[in-house]
């Protein structure tokens, strides 16, 4: 019984996360889909790759994972197969994978071209069923990596902004990610503020923009409900949160916002 | 391990999938329910006509369907059981297997009256949990297709509009659907279009509304990000879209828009 | 094969609850996980406990259900595992299971203590990863509840307004629930206006604010299309519709307004 992920810009409304799942059940009945999010900002790569790292460790190895956020559908562009540590990524070939690429070691490497494992008429539009997902498929009933294609040796990653030191000897980042509750989440690590702080962790300040949001806490309710808090989210990365609100409205901050810390 | 799939109005944030679910599982722990969508507009059966036609040719022989779009519920209209090609389909008798009517060969049609097959307590108003999620795990466990109630001869079927012929040689139809992203999927297949254009099919002209909008493509990026495109989509129809952009917002196109193919 | 239920507040975009599903199959492989509801307002334990009583019995026995609306996050509030008649409540103690409590049997409550079934790092903020998620898995591979911790005696539960009698000799209560149809879901049940009105059920009269709704009917059609109708809904409690139409919206009803029977 194989997990097959899926992390898609398709939405819920329409047939077509329904229509690669029953592809893949024809192909892999015993098979386990886990929908990771259909709700990935269409087009939004970026969002895809930062969605793909955060649930890429919690699986189960052996799990395949489909990633389609895929603008260049239809073009030349190729679609991969890519395994890191005991766990497969089948997605395009457009960045997707940047982050995972960046924090686990690249096993494999293969362009998806084996025409005989997709669906028999191919459409110029919807690569994730009528290529992707019968190819989960074969893969899930335990064919092997190498028949989907040859070995290639690079792929696309994505230029995405790392954290710098400031003059005055902090750091500087920016917001990545906003989730749900609002949360921002930058793209500083704990490493990266260690690095700064050194023992001096207590004596920190966060800016988010113009704003001083102050010293780095625990948890978010470390404030009153409403209060603006720093801390080191379950991401392992400097998160500001609004207790029980939205950093995100209330800030007016969105991915792309500079977050310093002192 | 029977798939059940489900494809409903009920929405994301209540209990009432979950109900259905765990009927389902009471009576046959090994189902496998796959949701195709709970995010159809309330009451809107073209909509679930149209998802249900999309996603039935893609799920493996003996999968059950169950489709609950309902606004007659607790009406006299009837709950049928209505197999096609070795699926089956569990629904309110109003229009709902329209599509699939129009293009699978029925096998077998019968109402559901069984009661010793609902729930002790009928509610009138969500028979998808008291009448059709208890009978869809009977039938997942085994149960012959006759113990859901008598054969009937009739079923509702939706008077959809079709796409007709123009007077210059031409033919001329509509927005169905409009997906999340925006694009505009029509009523008009490629036959349609293959029987108006002949040889001349690289000299077709598409129009949306009062906005022509060119020839045929392959694919999105055939034009630039921006750019207005028609092709034949995913499901085989004649499909207006936007390169990377949404094609529904920025023509102010929605489903009974006219489109014409010259 | 065990059933295991997410109820909570994480929305569907971002990476939580793939990260909860990881983890729980890392442990328990063969788990059957069902998505409640990720839907449900943040930080909303009335709403969330609402939801969790409409679900649990439907669920068969041996059943475990996660529900995660946790304000108090990484604070000293704790953990529990709590069972009702043969099925299993893992939740934050902050009075989400209210309404299961009231309704069923508890044969067990437990602090979740044992930090051995946790994730070796636990973050601040999400417990429903870092130990909710572990401890179903180790539940569900069949560990006894009596290694998650010790029995404790308390637990937090939620001071919600219960129906009261009128001078009139009627009934007061008020909008519990309002579901994606808009229908007004209230705190009345079909009990409680059996004592007010006796034989006299079809004299009643509901109001909801200042409007008159007028008698209790069977179903949302026993009114024309756009009309008001009062009934006793599927959750077995006083609920008010506008058949094919949106009551919340066209009343400006919401949780907390006014319902009187007369």
């Amino acid at each position: 019984m194989k997990i097959i992920t899926l992390t898609t810009d398709f939405g819920q409304a329409d047939h077509y996360i329904a229509c690669m799942k029953g592809i893949i059940f024809q192909l892999a009945p015993a098979a386990k889909i886990i929908d990771v999010t259909h709700m990935l900002q269409p087009h939004d790569v970026v969002h895809a790759a930062f969605v793909l790292r955060q649930i890429f460790d919690h699986f189960p190895e052996g799990s395949i994972h489909i990633a389609v956020v895929d603008p260049g559908v239809g073009t030349a562009r190729r679609l991969l197969a890519i395994s890191y540590e005991g766990q497969l990524i089948l997605a395009p070939d457009n960045g997707l994978v940047t982050l995972v690429h960046r924090d686990f070691e690249m096993e494999e490497l293969r362009a998806i071209e084996n025409t005989r494992l997709f669906r028999p008429e191919i459409s110029t539009t919807f690569h994730g069923r009528d290529i992707l997902a019968p190819v989960a498929g074969h893969l899930a009933q335990g064919m092997a990596i190498e028949n989907v294609g040859p070995t290639v040796d690079q792929l696309e990653i994505l230029n995405l902004d790392e954290p710098t030191a400031t003059p005055a000897g902090g750091i500087e980042g920016q917001v990545l990610y906003v989730d749900r509750f609002g949360n921002l989440i930058s793209n500083i690590s704990l490493a990266d503020i260690d690095a700064v702080a050194g023992d001096a962790i207590d004596n920190l300040s966060v800016h988010v923009g113009p704003l001083r949001v102050g010293q780095l806490h625990n948890t978010y309710a470390d404030m009153p409900p409403g209060e603006i808090v720093a801390i080191i989210g379950s991401t392992g990365m400097l998160e500001i949160a609004i207790n029980q609100g939205n950093a995100a409205e209330q800030l007016r901050a969105a991915p792309g916002t500079v977050i310093v810390v002192r």
